[in-house]
């Protein structure tokens, strides 16, 4: 039998044992689960960051993952706590947002709002949900406990976008909505908004510097150079081949990236 | 059958493979067990700090789960390496407090002197005693060995205790003993210090400034304001709704707060 | 039956959601194999600092275990991806140094250069073969792929040294090669070069200041005092009772230290 997986996304940090008080909530309730950091370091109270982490790892799990995201800086007040099935996975936090652009990559069947205290820890505190109702329904449900034992249905969820890149004509306007460990500069523009064929002839103005053409790897041009390119969420991302764009750029989130796409001349060769 | 559980809590970090070398020492005598770490972080050498995340995490485990604590400067040195049975937890570490405050959350029911060498990694470093000697045991005692084999039993621990808040009349002195990754200024007052029905009138003074009513939620306030409330670990709490109470207030580790609860009138409404 | 372990080193950090997608990918093709971190935080694209990590952790795994180890930064390139067989382990990763210290504590059996396909990710992105490639094969491994089947084997790895300390008559002139969370400067000098028995007439030499002896433990001198001992990786450390050695010298990595160990005087008593 596959073992039962659950994974956690949080801004509660690695220095306090607000992450470990979870785990145990979870192993009391089943200990034979496997639990799965994607990462505590969501900046504190960026639901924005949250989702985007939580959208772009958790497609890698097996079916049938339980997905716990808990970026929660309503909690104890009026946001609802929920879990989502899709025809892929169970999400389980709150529903403030940073559950939907994960939730949307597949086919979302069920919103159930959780609201059945016999599933939760016995004392809830009010300002850690983490441990008190998403560990341990998490749990329960990695058990075989059926989703809609956990409360009523709902219909929707929080909406939450990321920042748009403007188009007009062969301009697109970006900015960058992330910085990795590496300095990697990681703009909103999806792969899909570069079409193959103009990459090469394709410009990146970003700081007032032009970067020329969108490569495959960082190795496509000279160690220290700057280099733009797909990454590895599928986004156009700037960086520096074996060093850092952001130190390079001195470049942060909200910088300005400004994308020319030569348009396709078709039937002209 | 329950999948037995090893927790660690040290000052390794997480940069150096310290923490991942006590891993392998302990899968190397139990590839079956589960390991979770509850905080690597804690400050280098802070017995006090790594006692109290032991305390408010260990909790949550399920029966039967041995927790490794191992912030240790006195290494090499006099202090014993012990193992103590509660009637719900093994902890496992060096004898100088920090196990003290999490075995006391239950009762105490053994104390072993860990000298039993054939329990520990061949060569033992006089430097790392959580890689040679306390993963080991830990390990064998997951497989089922029986904590006598370990050593002989001893009668008491090393004390430790967190700072006591001063109470007079009606005025509580108390202290921030821990300030989190949110900024939330944790306190050394326990909520059973303060009564239900005067949490509502209670003032708190922290750097000349006054808070009024303990709330029960970070959401008590509107965002951006600060807020005492009784935190996840159940004690009083200083924050700000959506933002740091350590940058709001500029307050760290040992700032003074001045707690007042009115006193009771009975029987006058 | 024993359980199937990968461990993971990686320069990835755990702010980002990468060493989380990898965990994903390695659980989408078994699901009951135990995954342990070693360290995400090997500075980027420090490839000598992991490949020190991997040696110091790997050998404390039970016999068997997989190690991956991704500090890649010609990922893309034509560096090789490869998996080496040795009579304790597997380690997979790119073929730039980072396995080579590690791969050649035990006897290395076999190379192979991954280059069968069906092992992979379906889309694999040309800047994240940890995820892509590594992470995929150490799970196909585990369970119970035959080496032979990933591609082709290949004669040797790319070399890997630490840089080495000159000896001179009875001086030994060495570096800082690495200081860890505690602030203790670890040289580049194997305990072998310094004989037991001119270790407590030894004089070590940093910045000026002169230690005597080389201790046994931390303890070995005075709180506040610095020492010089044998760390838990089996290298000359330099340290401060309960302090930073770091700080008191001002010491970094590459920082020179001199080394004089008496000549043994045979037969003079």
């Amino acid at each position: 039998m596959k073992k039962a997986i659950i994974t956690l996304t949080t801004d509660f940090g690695l220095a306090d044992q607000y992450a470990g008080a979870m785990k145990g909530a979870v192993l009391s309730i089943n200990s034979d689960v496997s639990i799965v950091d994607i990462t505590h370091l969501v900046p504190p109270h960026d639901i924005l960051a949250g989702a985007m982490a939580l959208q772009d790892a958790s497609g890698y799990f097996p079916q049938g993952s339980i997905h716990v995201c808990v970026v929660d800086p309503g909690v104890g007040g009026k946001r609802r706590p929920v879990l989502i099935q899709t025809d892929k996975y169970f999400f389980v936090g709150p529903d403030n947002g940073v559950l939907t652009l994960a939730a949307q990559e597949s086919k979302i069947k069920r919103i159930i709002h959780l609201t059945e205290k016999r599933f939760f820890l016995k004392d809830v505190s009010a300002v850690f949900h983490g441990r008190d109702i998403f560990a341990p329904v998490a749990a329960h449900l990695s058990l075989g406990v059926k989703p809609s034992s956990f409360g009523p249905g709902i219909k929707s969820l929080t909406p939450l976008q990321i920042p748009c890149p403007l188009k007009k004509g062969d301009t697109i306007t970006a900015e960058i909505i992330h910085i990795d460990r590496f300095g990697n500069l990681i703009t909103n523009v999806p792969a899909k908004d570069l079409p193959e064929d103009g990459r090469r002839d394709a410009t990146i103005k970003i700081k007032g510097l032009l970067i020329k053409g969108v490569k495959a790897s960082y190795c496509g041009v000279k160690e220290g150079e700057p280099i733009a390119l797909i990454g590895s969420s599928g986004r156009l991302e700037i960086a520096v081949n074996g060093g850092s764009g952001a130190r390079f750029f001195k470049a942060g989130a909200g910088c300005k990236v400004e994308i020319k796409v030569p348009a396709r001349q078709k039937g002209k060769r």
